[in-house]
Parts: C-alpha cells; structure tokens; sequence
C-alpha cells in the first residue's frame, strides 16, 4: 500500500475544501485532484495544483486581452498546427505540479529532464520510511540478448525465485543496518549507549530501489518532451509506467493538446534522408533491396517496423 | 490609454465568470485578476494566472501529503529560513503568468531572464499598433557624468522640448513610413497598385520605443530574482516601474514570501571581505581611514551608502 | 563593409598567435578562427573559441578515461546512432563561442533561443555605430498571399524603390537625431550649451535595423537546434542566412556531426499517425484520395512536399 | 586507488599529444590537464577540456575584435567590478569539462545544479565496478544535535567499528548479489544453465554509496554557484572535498575571477534589512542587546558569527 490511512485523510481533508477562482479549470482534472494513482507497489504520482488548459494555450499563441478562445473546432486546430509545426512556447503557458512516490533508481532517470522544479525529501534531514521496489514476477526479466539496454524473457523458477529472494532481503536488511546506525532516540531499538550516525552518512547504506518522493512541477511542453521519451516502448518500464499515468493526467487536463501529441509526436515517426529516398523509390513503384538502399541493417530495420502495421493513432488515445 | 474600450470589455466579461477549485486560492490576487495595472504612457502589467500561494511554499518544502501547512507564525518562519539561506526550490513550486504591454527596449532588457515562458506578438505575422513611448518630461533626464550607464539631471527648456519632439516625430512617422509600405488590403489608405512590403521586412522600419506586448510566465523565484535586479535603484526607470508594479502583485499573490524577500533580498546589503575586516575593526573602536581599508574608493563609498541611514525594513512595505 | 580598418588589425593580430595545447584541436576551424564572414550589408559572423571535436561526441557517451575515440568509422557510426535516436548530452559536450553582428529584429528573434550565453554591446553604456541593414534589391519581398509569416514576389519599379529610399532615409535620419540628442562631449557636432539627453533614452530613436553586436556561446545541441529551425526554408531569410553560415562552421568544426544532422534532422522529414497510415496503404498498394485519408488539406500538402523529389542527402552536403 | 594501470596508461597517452591552437591558453591548467586528483577513497576529479581564461571575460563584457585585453591591472579591476555587482554573463563565456568519480548520494545532490552538461556512466547499458565509498574513521560523526542536516563528534570505539564493518559488509555483499544475479557471460562465476538478470533491474540491488562517474560540463558563472554552496561549511563533507577541488581548478585556470569569488562571494556576508539597522546602531556607538534588535535567536546567532575574527581574504586563497 503506497498511503498510510493518516495519509489518506490528509489528502480527504485536502479534497473537501472547495474555493472560488476566476482562474480556468479543469472540472475533469479537479475530480481527481490530490488523489493518489497507485503504481508498482509502493509508488504512486498526484496532481497537487495546475495552472492552465487547452484554451491557455490558444490564449498564449493569440496574446489575447480576454480568454482568447474561439469556436472550439478553430482552437483545436491552432493547437493541432502548433504542436506539428513543433512550436515550443504556447504550450509553455501550462503548468502542473504533481507529487511522486519513485524507487530511487527510477528517480536518478528522472531528473536528468533538467527543465522542472523538484523538491525532494531530504534523507540527509529526515528518515526514510521502509520501503523497496521488488519487480512483480512478470517483469523480472532476463537480459536482452539483442538490446545492451533492454529486457528479454522472463526469469522463470529457481532463478526467478533467487531473484525475488535476494532483492527483498538485501534491501530489508540494508534498511534494518540503516535504522540501527542511525539509532533514533524515538526508535523502538533506541541504544542510549550510542551516539547514532548522522543521517547524511547513514542514509548510503540504503539500496537504489528504496523509495523516494517528491514534489515536481512542469510546463506542458517539457511534460510532454518526458513523455515522448520516457512513454516510448524503449523506456525502461519502470519509469515507463511513471510516464503512462502522467500521460493519461495530460488527456483530462488538455485533451485537445493531448490528441495532438498523440498525433504528431507519439503515433509518429521521423525518417531520415536516406530513408525518404527509399520510401520515394518505393511509391514509384520500385522493389529496394536493404543493400541497394543507403540503409545500414539496423536502420532498414527501424524503417520497416515504423512501416509495419501498428494501432491507429485513433487506438492510441 | 493603454487600452481599448473593447479590450476593456473582453477583460471585464473574462472577470465575470467564477468558478469552483480546490486548488490554493489567494482572494487578494483573485480580486485584480486579468486587470491592467497602467504603467508608463502607454504600457501595462495584468496578472492571467497563477499557481500556488504562500502555503504551496512550505507544502513543497516539506514534500506534505495534504496542505502541509501549519500554524500561521511557523509557516512565516520556514519561509524566512528558506529566504535567508537561499533555498531556491520551494520558491520555484508558485508560478505567475502576466500580460504585459512594453516598449521593444525594455522588452530587450526583459527577455535576458531566460528562466522564463514568453509568447511575444509576432510582427512578422501581424500589424504593431501604432503606440510608442514618450517620457514624461521629469524623465527626460541628462546622461550622467558619473556613471556611464545612468542618469543625471533632467533636461529642461529648449533642449527638452527639442527631444521630446523628435522622438515623437520620429517615431510617429517611422510608423506611418511601415503602414505605407504594407499597403494593407483592408488599410485606410490601401493602394491597389502596389503589392505592400512582407510584414517581416516593415517591421524593421519601427523605432526602439514601439509597444509590443507578450505573455511572460515565470515561477516565483525568478520573478523575485528579475525584482532583485530590476526594482533596483541602478536599473532603468522604464524597466523598474516594471519591476515595482510585479512587486505589488507579489506582496498581494504571497505576502510572506515579499516580506523576507524585503528583508534579505531587496533591503539586504553584501559585504565583501575586505569590508567585513572594516567593520570589525570599526565595531572594535577603531578610527579606520579608506587608505588604509583595503578598499578602492569605489568600494569605499559603496560600503558607506550602505552603512548610511536608509528606510527601515518595516517602511519598505 | 562591416569591419573597419583598426578592427581587421586587431583581429590579424590575434590571429597570428599561436599557442601549444593538449585540448583536442580541429585544425579546419583554427584555420578560420576569429575572421569574419560577411553577411547581410553590414553583418558578420566570426568564430572566437571552441572546445571539443567529433571525438568528444563519443568520449563523453563512453565516458572515457582516455581519449575514448577508436576506428573512424566505429566513432562515426555511435555519432549517427546518438543523432538518429535523438541522444542530446553528448552533443552538449561540445561548446562554441561566436561575435555576430545582425539587426536588432534579427537579434530579437535569435535570443529566443534560450539556452545559450550572451554578451549583448550595450546601448545604456555605448554609443551605437551609425549602421542599418537594407535589403538586397532581390530580398524586397511583398507579403505572401498564402502565408501569414512569409514573403511573396520581390517588389518592382516604383515601389521598390519607393521602399528602399524610406528604409534608408528613416534610419539614417532617426541615427542623426539619435546623435544629435546624445550630443555627446567628443562629437563632430558637440554643442556645448546642451546638456545631452542620456544614452539609455535616446536609444529608443533608433530603428530596428540598427545594427547591434554581441558574444553568443552555445552548446552544439543547442547550436543545430537553432539551424534545425532558422536554417529551415520557412525561416525569414535575414536570420537565415546566419544560420546557414553556422552550419557551415559546423562543417568544419564537427564534420561526422554535421553529415548526421543533414541526414537525420535536416533532411529528415516526421510523418504523424494518420500520414504512416496513408503511407502504409499507398505502399500496399492501394490509391489514397487526400478526402478519404484523415489528413486536412494542409497536411495532405505536406505530405506531398515531402514526398515530392528532393535533393539527396549526399547533396544536402 | 582510483584509477587501474590501463586507465594511468590511457591517460598518460592523452596526455603526451601537443597540438597548436589559436585558442586562449592557460599554461597552469594545461600542466594538469586529463590528470586525475584523487578523492575520498575510490573518487577523483579531472579536468577533460576547457574555454577561456580570464581575458575571456573582459573580452567578452567589452564584446571585443580582437583580444579585448588591456593592462592586466586594468582586466583585474573589470572582472573584481564585474564579480561585486553580480554580472553573470561575462564569466558564462568561461566553460570546463570534468570527468569525475563519485558516490552515487553525492552523484544526487551534484545533479540539483541543473544549468550544467551530464553524461553519466550507464548501469543500464554497463556493469558497474565494485567499488563503493565508506568513510575514514575520522568521518564518522554521529548526528549533530543542533542542526538537523548536520554532522556531530566523530563516532569512538565500538559503535564506530561496527558502522564500518556495517557498511563495508552490506555494500560488499549487495554488489556479489548484483554480479550473482547479473550472471554476465564474461564473469568469472558465469553459470550457463542461468539467464540473468537485465542490467536495468540487477542495479537497484547497489548501495547508494557505489561509485558512479560521469563527464560533466559547466560554464564558469555557475561552476561558481555551485562551489558557492558546496564549498560552504554547511555542505556535507563528501561533496565538499568535490567543490573544494573544482576550486583549486579554477585557481589555476582564472586566477582573478577566483580571487574575485572569494572576495566577494565565498568570503562575504549579506546582511538583513534588520542587521544592517543593529549594525548601523552599533556603530553609532550604541549597545544593541538581542531582546531589542528586530533579530530572532538564530539571526543574531549568524550575525555574531560573521562579526567574529575569521580569516582573511588573503588567507582564503
């Protein structure tokens, strides 16, 4: 369970309150404001505030003097043209903050997007709660033989079991040596014959899937520049599913901008040079050969998945 | 008059509509929400959206599962911690969207704080009003004789009146050269027989002092660092009454954040070594002379100005 | 001629130092280091400094102890692979520093690009150069019918130079009376019963193709993510031409790079959701109508552009 | 030991290489260059690559042709007025590439500075050396009691032998675990009838004291900030030793800036709107007591500390 039940009614009591604004808003995102969407086992991400909707961004794009909308059908297209033409700045006019529960691992991927806000709980100031990310047995995966930085099958018996086995009590007892350095005058072991170690030191004995959070803030188009690189099938899935959540908080928010990044970012592909050359020949009627392409073997290969038959971008939403 | 009778009826209508949020609220912000604060001859500030409110401050700051906010006095208390010793982040969690009308010099001087969403109106796409800036007369202020990049005294009679003309001239028939050259079909003076200039081309034709206008957003703790440079006596009038006008807006948006930021920010003064050294010689009793300070003059008498009676913190809000 | 006499001496002089390195040295950019390449009427585009070359593209990716490059050809091909996968951080290992001189709109276009570093002359503290930029006859260009942001046909007879005489007699007479106004103390014109109105005002007299100056370091992601948009045929043709000089400094400065860019930025061409899915029909075999296709008319030209003949890659180059 | 023969060799091969350049140079960096200046107990600092030196900066502040030097006394008095009055563009046209090794919790906090280029080594792609940070015995303090991130008198006895052994064992025994489950083809323990597990997953069995090592990049401007905060004594001393060093760098690399920075940054001190008041007091003569100075307890404490006899600016460098 990711939430304590003091926690729980943290956020309830959060939720009940209800003010005026002038502001827009989102009814859709509002009805799950604060609410925490589970992932992995002790993870999960919520909305704490956004600013801003699909009608901010036409706003922007217009400068309007008053809310800059139009006829819903005339907004949806600006924002369609905008996004695939790669106009960066109107989508910057939108901004959301969420609050994270992430394996550090996972994190340490995270903030490499350099252009957000994070506050993170701090270990060198507090203690860390007693939480570890062991994978669910179907994504405990061999190496990819193909891919030096993807997953093969998946591990099966006693090496899935090993596996499991090991994960759990090495981070079970990485914390356990890290409650006992610290010895925390409250702690239900508290030792008053030892001083305790600092936190700032005590805390590098914990594991990489020891659980972390954080508040972290974006504006749309940086949002959705994670999303395109961390919703991607070659992302690891444990950010991956960060990304789905994130992305699925975006379609209630800015729906239209939403179906637009599925559109023309997500659902598309960008051929290269050498590859319009190939796909003019073949629309001209030609048989082309990889060797008589000017495609390297893994290039061919990236073209001819990105032609093969995949779920409409109507699917996709 | 900054602003056109159907600009101010689009502003009005937006103001109309109310609805419900659980989001942060901040009343005293909501009450001048999408009004035009005038600024110079022809400019203005206007506040279209934010997010976050003091609370939001300290509820990034300790990574909170609800409000996170305590009582009133250790809320102000953690914020003036926060303020003091630098802590960036938890101001970056408030974010502040403006439309602001300007003169293209100032926007000059603006857009070089990058940390910052900007969506200019595109003269290469639209016509420029035809709207310049003219100082006021007690602005129309000498260069200074002793610094290179400041004022001296104002200008009067014959010279005065003499610049006050020509910028007026100048710009105004700069303006009227670019509408000719456009030759818009739907223009007073449209003349058929000719193609009119690409709006990108005429453009070029406009004075520095045009109006242009943009929506600018930025979190709190950039906007605080563009006041800190801005709202400072060394910048130039026609970007600090800018800068002043956002620090109003902010003292309404997140009062206690404004009130350490006057404290050790704004109303603060940094000592250098060498000064300190003084100073404790000084607060030791002894008599000490800038020749044997170790100071330049320059230093000298940056160290007295700060050491001279000046408003008292509580006057400058 | 946008260099002066005493500049090209000074520049020859720097030039003519040599000193011993252990930093990786591209002896193609030394060659042309710190000369000025000529653009516009009056601009120009000179390299200053750089660090890095195609080697430290792939030691930072291997995080290497040493040199970190091995064949040319492995070297190349982890270049196309990081460049083809949109990889960005090993490009931004590679850093340039440029001085360009370019009209203030084109200056206005170009600081958008955010993440970069810039020395701008100063018009609170200096004199600006009595310079402005006047199209080429050919660059006259009315207004695009079919597009909002672009140029038409160039402008004939009367109109032309109707044009040309207002764009030069308006700077240059605004130039004279921003002087006059300085009135500075070692003028020409110097009137010593005036007090002179200070710099940071009479700067707004002048127009906005008054040349400016200034130093602009970027990373080389950053860098082709400016040519990647100014150096695009939709980009206005007076900050075009920059771009394209830029690229050719790349050209010599990171040549394996460069060919990457061309071929899977530059020349590279993204097909959203729905143009895969016409794609995929056409090259099934079956006729696609642009009515029946689930593109507006917009995209379906798109499509077609792209589709259409096109120089080569290898002609890209 | 930091580094294996075969790194030393690669190094030392880099290092042998004397190329010419027209670049600015600095001799005393150059005598440095690609050497590694081991810390703590496996980690190390290098300098890889760098742009500029101290004339760079007045070059750039005076957007210069040529050199853009003057008398050295003269370059000294810009870059110290530059420094005072926090300019920040000058010293960005300054850049520095690093390959460093560190803990991966030093690696998170170094990661907060964000306006810096990052390629980390990749324990998706690679696996990681056995190699982890555990701290000398005289850094093995216990929790302070006075402030809550910091660090109290070093650990004794047995309490300190057990914290050693605890981390040295876990760190050890989580990395067997992580090569056990990792089951490479190329190890020494490999056993075929096991498939492994994927790199991406096998990581998060590591401690958070693992050496990880990256290529980082940074312009000057915020090289500097992060020293700022990281050379503080408030800094946690595993990555103060970090900062500490990167300072020693830029010693030798611009030397002026850094005298400059220690002057007026690291070695002074900003006082409050409220301590400037009781400083003004005082040095009117009169007795100002806690109770009566607008002060809190703890501001008062800060204040009389930075009064206190403390080295000179001198002694800094």
């Amino acid at each position: 369970m990711p939430l304590t039940q003091s926690q729980i009614a943290e956020i309830d009591a959060h939720r009940a309150d209800i003010f005026d604004t002038r502001r827009p808003t989102v009814p859709a995102l509002e009805a799950r404001l604060f609410q925490a969407m589970p992932l992995l086992d002790h993870g999960f991400v919520r909305v704490v505030d956004y600013m801003g909707d699909d009608g901010a961004i036409v706003q922007a794009a217009r400068v309007s003097y008053g809310r800059g909308t139009r006829r819903v059908s005339e907004d949806a297209g600006l924002i369609r043209y905008l996004m695939r033409h790669r106009h960066s700045t109107p989508f910057e006019m939108c901004e959301i903050k969420f609050h994270i529960k992430l394996p550090i691992f996972v994190a340490r991927q995270w903030i490499r997007h350099r252009m957000a806000n994070v506050n993170e709980y701090s270990a060198r100031y507090s203690v860390m709660d007693r939480e570890f990310y062991v994978p669910a047995p179907d994504q405990l995966a061999a190496q990819s033989d193909a891919n030096r930085q993807g997953r093969g099958a998946v591990l099966q018996g006693d090496e899935a079991a090993e596996v499991l086995a090991m994960l759990r009590e090495d981070a079970g007892r990485n914390y356990d040596h890290y409650a006992h350095m610290l010895n925390e005058a409250d702690g239900a072991a508290h030792d008053p014959s030892r001083q305790g170690l600092a936190r700032e030191l005590a805390r590098m004995n914990l594991t990489l899937n020891t659980y972390t959070q954080w508040y972290w803030k974006s504006d749309l188009h940086n949002l959705l520049g994670f999303c395109a690189l961390r919703a991607d099938p070659h992302a690891q899935y444990e950010i991956r599913v960060y990304a789905d959540a994130i992305l699925d908080v975006v379609r209630a928010w800015v729906p239209c901008a939403h179906q637009a990044f599925l559109d023309y970012r997500l659902g598309a592909v960008t051929f290269s040079a050498q590859m319009l050359a190939v796909l003019r020949r073949r629309l001209a009627g030609e048989e082309v050969a990889q060797e008589a392409s000017g495609l390297s073997k893994r290039e061919w290969a990236e073209m001819t998945d990105a032609l093969a038959a995949s779920p409409a971008a109507g699917e996709l939403a």
